[in-house]
């Protein structure tokens, strides 16, 4: 189903993570829906949560507990649940995310504060709170460092594919792991293609650099990818950092190892969140949309997503027609001020469609086929305006994309 | 196709408007593919044009001979073909539409920057100049007052139905008539729902008047629907006020006429625009987003699109699924600064689906699911936090939306 090579790699263990699951039965019997991480204590723990006026109840304790975190008491427990958002939940959802808490909180003597919750579902119904309660020490019971394939399939709703990625990697001669899983694509219902995301790794990185590591990686990662243009009431993303494989901590930028640990992350990420994309609801082809000579990187994301977003432009790219009309089309609308039509120039891979704002005199329809025929399509844009690029990843619409949203929930 | 009633009704004759047209295979044999508009001597003209930094060349010219005209020298003409664009065309796309323009005022004796021109069809492909300009005089002879109905039909791209609206009224017992057409919902290709309105009157309304008039009534017509949140290249809405019928001009807005005339116009305006997204691509229902409770309009529009172009919502719509999870997702990422989801209410038809911001406690799904079997379906939604309101027109995405985008062109 997912488009291109979606291979879980060799899941390497990272040291001071553990990881537990078990049926607690929130919505469908048989699937490991509860999830547990253990971090060792020292670990440093980072985190980004979606932006939604609406977000869910776990979402905004996993804030609060992140931000009332100190260096000497850090979350320690993610739990995690699939089957139920608890989100538009009001009073009663933030309860029961915190009595979640509290439990797992007793039950391994850490503070309430030190666990993060993570929730993703059906949107506006209540948690079914005694199963998820129950379930809680049979999750305990099962933690074991290699359990990362096992916690890739748990956070799974209507993905297709697990998702994983894993490097090993040395710093100073020391070697160092990097693991990470992501779930996306869609839920059960209402299928929004809520994303969540864990990463970990054993090096020794201070706490202040975890946050600015994950907000670095998290801005060309999994800010850059849209399969629907709906943000979920869900999203999060957390990074940890044991120290557990030993080194001396990695505690300014100027550090040399800084920009390799930089490296590795950023690669993580971004294989999570193609990922993601690669298994878009009903996606047969993965996109990549690059636009360049911007006056600034704002502009060029809000050429790359008028361009990924465009129902017109997916429903094209589904049907491998190179219309390429509807990418100036969403070129202009984009609201660039004072955009110069004339000096854009537009690549369907390695083919020019649109040169200096018009129909190229030697493209050929032939040659657009072609690109438009492969599963993987790069379209490139340069605005002619300045030295500014980014790029944003995405998959096309197709029949199934309606299919999957629109059969009614069984 | 098209939702709900879209009857064309009786196209009143408007005194001092005469249109005519021929096929000039543009595009396609057997098309009245060219229309012209004639408006009397002193007619006042006001227009209104697409954003997009890739306006056609037709829409640069329009706006260029209407910032141009004088009092004395107003647009007298307006030349319309279907079947291409002549957008993202470059500099000979400019010099075609230029002499489109030249010829026509040459065979009628009035000056180049009375005509106004106007395109829609393929993107990126330079017009037949020939053929469309051995089209003209063939439609200068077919000129006669009652053609709107053929007007309608002319313009007409991929559109199921021609659309028009006809009203006649009266202002200090003098009798009057307003007669509009409008042309979307998609083209043969590329497809993006480019918009076309003409609406003339033979009140008698100064030349100030009819700009604010049309812009006034746009902004909660035109500007207020989407199908696909993609804007095209050349969308264009003209009003013109010939005054041969009678009365004294209407010169300011305190004359008791002026909020008559507005009101006239601005029901034209909406059945106009309302039957665009009545004939959406592939649509099957018609759907009202009505936002109240804003801290100002901005927000509630910013509200009300957010719904009406989320694919997960209009997927939901299509089947007929009250999914009011998807409805708050979209209220959360509208990005309304500090907003307080335990004010937000939520309403399908008369049922309320969420009461401060989670699920009401009273809801049954079979009473959001009476509601969402309905064609027409109104989205009503309470932000809680001041008094500002607005309202957005859409349609649901189908099966039909895919394939009638997805097509290979054939």
């Amino acid at each position: 189903m997912a488009v291109g090579d979606v291979t879980m790699p060799l899941m390497h263990v990272v040291q001071g993570v553990k990881i537990g699951s078990t049926e607690a039965y929130v919505r469908y019997p048989n699937r490991r829906d509860l999830v547990i991480f253990e971090f060792a204590e020292g670990s440093n723990v980072a985190g980004v949560f979606t932006q939604s006026a609406f977000a869910a109840a776990p979402v905004l304790i996993s804030k609060k507990h992140l931000a009332e975190s100190t260096s000497q008491q850090q979350p320690r427990y993610l739990i995690i649940n699939t089957g139920n958002a608890n989100a538009a939940t009001g009073k009663i959802g933030y309860k029961n995310a915190e009595a979640t808490c509290a439990q797992l909180a007793e039950l391994t003597g850490v503070q309430t504060s030190q666990i993060l919750p993570f929730s993703t579902g059906v949107i506006g119904e209540q948690l079914p709170i005694e199963r998820l309660l129950q379930g809680i020490q049979p999750a305990l019971n099962d933690l074991n460092a290699d359990r990362w394939a096992d916690a890739a399939s748990g956070i799974m709703t209507t993905d297709t594919t697990p998702k994983g990625a894993s490097e090993q990697f040395e710093l100073d001669g020391v070697s160092y792991t990097m693991t990470g899983i992501s779930k996306g694509a869609g839920m059960i219902r209402p299928n929004m293609a809520t994303m969540l995301s864990f990463v970990a790794t054993d090096a020794p990185i201070s706490r202040e650099l975890v946050q600015s590591l994950l907000q670095t990686t998290v801005e060309h990662s999994f800010n850059r990818i849209t399969i629907d243009g709906d943000t979920s009431t869900n999203d999060s993303c957390i990074f940890v950092a044991t120290g557990l494989a030993g080194g001396a901590e990695i505690a300014a930028q100027d550090d040399p190892r800084y920009q390799q640990v930089l490296d590795v992350l950023a690669r993580i990420m971004n294989r999570l969140a193609q990922l993601i994309v690669r298994d878009g609801e009903g996606a047969t082809k993965f996109i990549t949309v690059q636009v360049e000579g911007g006056a600034n990187t704002q502009e060029c994301c809000d050429v790359a997503y008028s361009v990924a977003e465009s129902p017109l432009i997916k429903t094209a790219l589904f049907a491998s027609d190179p219309n390429w009309g509807r990418i100036v089309m969403a070129i202009g609308k984009a609201g660039v001020p004072n955009l110069d039509s004339s000096k854009v120039q537009v690549w369907l891979g390695d083919v020019q469609i649109c040169l200096d704002g018009g129909a190229n005199p030697d493209y050929t329809e032939a040659a657009g086929a072609a690109v438009m025929a492969e599963k993987e399509i790069t379209i490139r844009i340069d605005l002619g305006r300045g030295t500014a690029k980014d790029t944003v990843y995405t998959c096309d619409f197709s029949y199934d994309y309606v299919k999957i949203n629109a059969d009614y929930r069984s």
